[in-house]
């Protein structure tokens, strides 16, 4: 491995200790001095504070001044709630920048102010895992919405409720806490008012024995029926966005809106199909539970599909046991919007 | 490892080395001399051929006179095709026999006449392999019906079809390869007069390049209505039996009656739903495809299921991805038959 690998390992390794919750990107940065040496590491810890970059330097000081800094994603040119990254590394007299990913969104340039600013500035190595660390922010940064995952729960044969509409507990307590887990990542859930109506759900995260978290995703429903008062999702565990119209082109818009990056979208049927036939899902996560209902809601509504030869087929990325149920992760296979 | 183990681990290997295909339990034996010296092993090639302990004791000759017997299965004391294998052991003079697993058949007595006639007989170790190696001819034997295992290829919102009927290829080729060498195992394989009529199926054991393999499973159609002149299920690749009822009980008796321990169900949902509903399932395996399909058959018919806490629940006991197709084995959970 070489010196310039080795660093970006490390900032890697730094930017993991970040919170992997929306909306912020996990970011890492090492700064070594003239000599080469070492002389910071920091990563960003969330909205607010600040960006590795800015952390490094600190603790870098004035034995940054020549030196090297690796990012693991380009450095920012804009002012935030804290000030660009560019400035800060020029401020401290850096001689070069090496980045592992470069920033897709629109507004990016801060490789483009360093070498402008005489800085040696060059993509880094471990693009591939870097890219990987913020597979969804930088998803949403490069198309301008939320990254969409698709959470469903389902029989073995395609069942989401049972014929007298329960749908409690589809599947275990360990897949029940895996979509908590991924609920705790993501800035949105999302329902149709069907689910809202039906389940009355709270869409919170919770841990096992039922505690509210600190940190909550926004909590979304679309559809044009109003919630009933005492709906628990006008409940005060969490912010709720009632968007009352049909279009999911538009809430994903009003859910960027709000800074959001990354959307669990759970269901129903009805939404499911809506987003998948405007291919807005860009990942699907099946949790298949060994259960026959014979009868009962599909998982996902009518796609418009007759032929076998016209399914929506995905590519299988993941596969894991949880107590006997089948987690199944999947992206559909990128193809025309088909609607 | 005892010199017991040892031994019952090496007729173990040797019944591996028989053919997988029902109708016959793959048996291995290990023969010592009066000093504990091997002096034969054996193992069961195949319906007509000599069973494991007589080939052992051919290969051991004088040698086996005082010495001691190890075999994977209690040995039989019937007349089939073959000689009954007590004789066998009695007239090589053998002093001891351990057997790993007992012969679970209302017929069974080898142990007995062994004892009966002086013979130092015991259970030997590793049962539980033992029996994990027959586990599907033990159980038809211990029922006095064949084994069932329903395979069924679903979409991962459970349709076997498209809405129009077609369902070719709902899974990869790895999935479809999978399907061919659990055919390759079974005594016979099963449909209802739906599919039959549907798919006009071949049901044979074929290779990756179509080409039709040696020895085939019982092809069997049950449902009244006749299958149509010309029906690929009526040339002569393979046997047909076409019960002209709708009786799951009767259908697996009329499949014993014909030597079969293990039934393969390949459905439609109809059928599968009927055999499910009579507790005649033992063992599930689902190909599920990453795809979505929105409409069409689903993969099992209505089971009387209203509410979801009357699932069919199942235990998932094996899990395995070819070529991004899913494929779970389970086996329903034990209880009263549903009807
Ligand atoms: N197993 C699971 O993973 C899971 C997950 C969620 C829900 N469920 C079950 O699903 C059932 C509810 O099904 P559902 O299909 O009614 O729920 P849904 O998809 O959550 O809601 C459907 C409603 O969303 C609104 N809507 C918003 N955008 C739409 C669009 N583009 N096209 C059509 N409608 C749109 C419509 O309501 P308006 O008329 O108000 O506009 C529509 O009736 C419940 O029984 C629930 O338990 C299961
Ligand atoms: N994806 C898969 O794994 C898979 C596998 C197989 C089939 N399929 C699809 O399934 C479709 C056929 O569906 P299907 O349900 O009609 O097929 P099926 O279950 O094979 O056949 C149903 C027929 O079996 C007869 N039958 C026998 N015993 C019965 C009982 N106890 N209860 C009710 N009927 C009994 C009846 O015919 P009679 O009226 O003649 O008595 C009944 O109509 C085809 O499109 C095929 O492609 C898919």
């Amino acid at each position: 491995m070489d010196e310039h690998t080795a660093h970006m390992r490390r900032a890697l390794d730094a930017a993991r200790l970040g919170p992997e919750a929306d909306p912020n990107p996990r970011v890492g940065c090492v700064v070594t001095d003239a000599s080469g040496v070492v002389v910071g590491v920091g990563h960003h810890r969330g909205a607010g504070t600040p960006h590795a970059e800015v952390d490094a330097l600190r603790a870098a000081g004035a034995a940054a001044r020549g030196g090297t800094a690796h990012v693991t994603l380009e450095p920012c040119d804009h002012t935030g709630r804290t000030g660009p990254c560019t400035e800060a590394l020029l401020d401290a007299g850096v001689a070069a920048v090496r980045y592992a990913v470069a920033d897709p969104g629109p507004g990016a340039g801060g490789a483009l102010r360093l070498r402008d600013a005489g800085v040696d500035v060059g993509p880094g190595p471990l693009e591939e895992e870097a890219a990987e660390l913020n597979r969804t922010w930088l998803a949403a940064v490069r198309t301008g919405r939320p990254f969409v995952t698709w959470k469903c729960a389902t029989t073995l044969d395609g069942r989401s409720a049972a014929a007298d509409g329960s749908s409690r507990w589809v599947t275990g307590p360990r897949a029940r806490a895996d979509v908590h887990a991924l609920r705790a990542r993501v800035g949105a859930v999302l329902v149709g008012s069907g689910t809202a109506l039906a389940d009355d759900p709270a869409l919170t995260v919770r841990d096992a024995d039922g505690r509210v978290a600190g940190r909550q995703p926004l909590r979304v429903v679309l559809g044009t029926r109003a919630l009933p008062t005492g709906s628990r999702l006008l409940d005060d565990a969490a912010e709720t966005l009632h968007l009352a119209h049909r279009d999911p082109h538009a809430a994903l818009a009003a859910v960027r809106g709000r800074g959001v990056h990354h959307v669990l979208l759970e269901g129903g049927p009805t939404l499911a199909a809506a987003f998948l036939d405007a291919g807005l899902v860009d990942e699907v996560v099946a949790y298949v539970a060994p259960a026959l209902l014979g009868a009962g809601a599909g998982v996902v509504g009518d796609l418009g599909i007759v032929r076998i030869d016209d399914a929506l087929r995905l590519d299988t990325t993941d596969v894991a046991v949880l107590d006997g149920d089948v987690r199944i992760k999947a992206t559909p296979r990128p193809s025309a919007p088909r609607s």
